[in-house]
């Protein structure tokens, strides 16, 4: 029987749902239960199943780390950035975290019938600019055009091509019990830029996406310190649903500290009259690394040095307990479990 | 000024659509007006201004191709194939035509909310099949949603690497006058298939689209025929307006004489029911060559040993006169100017 056979008799688990929701977009439960159900049966191989944020390959005698992304974030211009900006920077982070050199980006652009011109030339230039910012060049691109109706102004998918450094490996089934857990920055900061813009929600200062392109600051952290475990960038679930995966794929449990978590003091405002948790928020600047306790000092001085690591912090450690299970102490001091992110958050987020 | 720059002052030229319409995205010149005025200002680098169906990249010691198509088809699934056969063929193509090997796949998915979740299994049990075939793996996926009437139930970008062999270049810019085109079997079957779906056509045997992957095809192809100058696979715009672009690339005359040219009769009469002419229709599992002339009955032999290419037929040559523009001596004698498709003829084919 071949995997294409298996993916056809696959059964939707009972109660399961039956179509698509928003739900299955979120980066939570949801959209893990379609990789379980639906893609990974179909596509069923090592390199796939090893669910990192990019994929490992061989390339002739390289090593090359492949990546894909689609982005569909409504409104397509928000504080920080634009869908073009995300494109890239998003792309470009999801090889970064795997320790790779990011070098060459595709972009496939989906248009609606209608779409300005400029707009477009706008976000084109803005992609530009991220690519400069990331050192990738953009060689291959596409584009097709929907009917009005049939799509939402512009979703654009890239892939990128980066270079694995020889003897580099980095997993997210590396962490062990004793390790640190380190997050590069505030959180929360672009789900909640999206969202004020969304919700009509005016801050005293302007609160912008952390979208950034994270390839200087993983170069800088792998030179201080080789000996890091794994990096994941938190974007949709955000912080709680990286940690859940990296909890299930490394068979450790992790703790954090509420305290310790750096959050801006707009996007825990906003979160509150959102209703919404920051652990929750998806980032698109940030990463979380796990390190060997020894190594940890070393790593956040390294990180400290970078402008996109500056508020680094440690906020929690990996340990032998409850192994997949994410916990969490709370300022008040009660502990709680974290689970991965249940249900649609905030839709269309990028 | 950086290329980010010029594009953010390239003016739209008078008299172009300042939004964008269905025309766009024909593959024909307004596609083309889209790359000149809005990517290419934006991006420019040499691979992407090559304009081949492939860039061609280094990486390592080795020679990458990497390409990127979105695939937007509707109806999801027609006779001959669906959106997830035609995601991997359309990739695995564009790199075949380059002379590489196909190795490795990322597929994007953007649903629409509501989709049954049986259709995307189906879908991706059609990908795995065609990924098999192909002999490439599908390494990285992403699958985003968006809210219903903002998508069009599902559309999916692929992108894929291969490797290019050592010494190996084709190139459109590298056709010869005196070289023979050769078409690689009957045109129009897949934008025919589509169509009759669309339109409700019905014929006395069910045409079927011709979505396949080509790389068995090319790596024959390549073996009996080194001295190949490129290939290109007509999908959006047809053979009309992939010959312009090779036209256009290599600063030749092409003179092509339309009773070669293979056609089934049910898409001859499909076409004269619709108002198409089939040097525009779309086409998913045929490519063009350029080949010198000594060496074209040792490439149509190897061509008709394999299923694909069972149909090979010269079309025409290259020539010295007329640089640049497509001509074609018709059935009854006259001879006129083939363009580039024109405005829109056929929206969301592929």
């Amino acid at each position: 029987m071949t995997p294409g056979e298996i993916s056809l008799q696959c059964p939707i688990p009972a109660g399961s749902p039956s179509h698509i929701t928003m739900a299955h977009g979120s980066g939570g439960r949801f959209s893990a239960d379609l990789l379980r159900h639906v893609f990974l049966p179909a596509f069923y191989n090592p390199v796939l199943a090893a669910l990192e944020d990019q994929a490992t390959v061989e390339f002739g005698a390289s090593r090359m780390a492949f990546s894909t992304d689609a982005f569909v974030v409504n409104p397509l211009f928000f504080p920080g950035g634009d869908i073009g900006k995300l494109a890239i920077c998003g792309t470009v982070n999801d090889l970064a975290v795997g320790g790779a050199k990011p070098l060459y980006i595709s972009a496939a652009f989906i248009i609606e019938e209608g779409l300005p011109i400029s707009d477009l030339q706008r976000i084109a230039g803005s992609m530009q600019l991220a690519c400069k910012d990331a050192g990738v060049i953009l060689v291959a691109g596409d584009t097709k055009v929907v009917d009005r109706g049939k799509g939402d102004k512009l979703f654009i998918a890239t892939s990128g091509i980066g270079r694995v450094p020889d003897g580099l490996v980095l997993s997210i089934a590396a962490a062990r019990p004793g390790d640190r857990v380190v997050v590069s920055g505030t959180i929360g900061d672009h789900g909640i830029a999206i969202m004020s813009v969304r919700e009509g929600i005016q801050f005293e200062t302007e609160l912008e996406s952390d979208c950034a392109s994270l390839a200087g600051l993983t170069e800088d952290m792998l030179r201080a310190c080789p000996s890091i475990r794994c990096m994941r960038d938190p974007t949709r679930g955000g912080v709680a649903s990286a940690l859940n995966e990296l909890a299930g794929a490394s068979k450790s449990g992790i703790k954090i500290r509420e305290e310790s978590i750096p959050v801006r003091d707009e996007v825990r405002s906003a979160c509150e009259i959102l209703g919404l948790d920051p652990l929750y928020v998806a980032n698109e600047g940030k990463l979380i690394a796990v390190v060997p306790k020894e190594d940890t000092e070393n790593l956040l001085t390294a990180m400290r040095q970078h402008s996109l690591g500056k508020n680094a912090a440690v906020i929690g450690e990996i340990v032998h307990e409850h192994p997949g299970i994410v916990t969490m102490k709370s300022v008040a001091g009660g502990e709680r479990v974290v689970t991965m992110l249940a249900g649609e958050q905030l839709p269309r987020i990028c």
